[in-house]
């Protein structure tokens, strides 16, 4: 039985409401993730994740596989009671982390071998110890071992990294025991003909959902917008499609209407902790002078705990005097805020709105937020 | 009226219970305030501290009056509207902090002048000042500007501290406006002449509370536990005595018993985020070796959110990754550590038990936790 249940179609777009059902509950889809590298989500408490219907967090192969390491993990009963959360995790592959974080790394047909940066161990994945991590990890959605070339790369490099990946596909389908859905990835770099090409065989193997990988790795804003739509088209509309690691809440709306079902991104959390703020107007860095005096809140629509509780004047200070609850609270507001914004676009999908929902622009706002009283913008001079 | 109540005296010793009624409420005593330096319990969401029926946090002037500055306080409408905390908030002075972390100071007969370490900007602090501030504040309880003689120190120092906070606690008390209580402070450091000679004038001024000052400044435990038990019987019956900046969960016991009410220290977020955590068997240090795998709690009868869910084997990982989070859940468990230690203090007094009640040790327990299973400690071998 296909785990993804298509709810409903947004006309406007090839947005769709759907529900995927997991070993630990169902994901509403779209959803996002939040990141929760070593099996925390940085700065915010598993408690409020779930206090907020958070459905599913991400955690990542490669950290976990250096440490505590498989046998740590599979004796606490697996990743769920390790970690403490007994909702869906959804692991990456740990290709990733290997091709940018570990050292001497040796890609060859067989694998990838590498050095632990932290204590020089010697590694190999492969598909199939990748599978048979996240076997052992016990996680909802485990992901195919794949190679994303690094952006600019060599065509030639992006031709190898999908015929790796599609090869890594195949073994990684043949060799994972469960027991959750395993995703398979899609990857091409910028090339339309390489994503086109490589879609077929990739779906040949049916898995059970399927990622957009080897995007929002450098590329400019609109060739990660083309990519997605190209490819999130070439995926089966009856499964769920994951775009990996992007991106910003108009990132999020545009590759919603784009198909897709899921995301991860770093955002939140590490803006959060760098005193980048997400609110509906736009991005805030909030040690800027203006907010001193600010008595509102960071965004005077937002329900989170930090805004019902406290003022831009407030975190400011604690942040700018490197006090440790300020990066604790940004991140809370803006998992919050991420959370939050997939709600309104389910909402929005489920009320056939989506089309006119309009996402906080991306980067940095320039101009002063709206000051505002008792949590209500005051209407301009 | 006396906005002290006692309600019970403990047959064994000479700690009771109390009530003191503030602007925010009634703080129920024996309590540990747990310190808010800069208006933020670091790495606690106020959140929980209500949960947890946290009734008063300290924090403190000298951050305070630098940064944010009264002003901006003063225009949030004071500092429980500025921090978002709408329970009892007990303010100290700001002397004790001018004279370990300020720049440049002058003590003089009249007050203190310093500069801030940060932008060198010129401050005088005086008795006035120092009332004017926690006025501006509107804090729930103020304390009289003293000064702390370091240790060790001359007698001749001593003797010169003790005269100024008698003096300066005159002009504390004549010129402060409230709106909360106001706390004298009793100097004289490890010298029983000066503490009983202090006693006498201090008590005349007729505050609505005393402190007792100049302990656990870097005297040994048994010269802390010699000079509270001192003080305490100095003061007051009919009045609360708070113990500043003392201690370990022993200590508080300790301190209990010599017939003290209220204590603040920063022992339990700052030893959170170096990784050291109280448990009912002693100080624990996460990063040990022999933590890496087990899945026990913490502390295996603590109650608090991080033990309910988290084992030492995934805390010890994330300190020794030193991920984010990892001070901030430790700092949540020693919080809520204190806060309950005390409740289990104040129900032996209510109890007529506190005579049977064992501290947890001091210091840091050499021999492994004993490990659990399901929670329950196992029987030995």
């Amino acid at each position: 039985m296909n785990p993804f249940a298509l709810i409903r179609r947004d006309p406007s777009s090839r947005a769709r409401l759907g529900a995927l059902t997991t070993l630990h509950g169902a994901i509403e889809t779209p959803c996002f993730l939040p990141v929760g590298t070593r099996g925390a989500v940085k700065g915010v408490e598993f408690a409020r994740l779930e206090e907020w219907d958070c459905r599913a967090v991400l955690a990542n192969t490669y950290h976990l596989m250096l440490r505590p390491g498989i046998e740590t993990i599979r004796r606490a009963g697996g990743l769920h009671a390790f970690i403490g959360w007994n909702r869906a995790i959804l692991t990456d592959s740990g290709g990733f982390q290997v091709m940018s974080l570990a050292a001497r790394r040796v890609l060859s047909d067989e694998g990838v071998e590498f050095r632990s940066p932290e204590d020089g161990t010697a590694h190999f994945l492969t598909p199939e110890r990748a599978m048979e991590l996240q076997s052992g990890f016990g996680v909802d959605i485990a992901m195919a071992l794949d190679v994303c070339p690094p952006f600019p790369a060599e065509r030639e490099e992006v031709e190898r990294a999908c015929r790796l990946s599609l090869d890594w596909g195949g073994r990684s389908r043949r060799s994972f025991q469960g027991p959750g859905l395993l995703f398979g990835i899609l990857q091409g770099g910028t090339h339309e003909d390489l994503r086109r090409r490589s879609a077929g065989p990739l779906l040949d193997l049916d898995f059970s959902g399927y990622a957009i990988g080897g995007v929002a790795v450098g590329e400019s804003k609109e060739a990660i917008r083309a990519i997605t739509e190209l490819s999130a088209g070439l995926l089966p509309e009856a499964k769920p499609r994951y775009l990996m690691g992007v991106g910003t809440p108009a990132d999020l709306l545009a590759s919603v209407r784009a198909g897709c079902d899921l995301f991860d991104c770093v955002l939140p959390t590490r803006n959060g902790r760098m005193g980048h703020v997400y609110t509906r107007e736009g991005e805030v860095t909030i040690k800027h002078e203006r907010f001193k005096e600010d008595l509102s809140p960071l965004d005077p629509e937002c329900g989170c705990p930090v805004c019902r509780r406290h003022s831009r004047a407030y975190l400011r200070n604690l942040f700018v005097l490197k006090d440790f609850s300020a990066p604790m609270l940004l991140s809370i507001h803006n998992v919050f805020f991420y959370l939050d914004w997939m709600k309104t676009i389910r909402a929005a999908i489920e009320a056939g709105a989506l089309g006119a929902l309009r996402a906080p622009p991306d980067g940095k706002i320039a101009d002063p937020l709206k000051p505002v009283r008792d949590g209500h913008p005051t209407s301009g001079p």
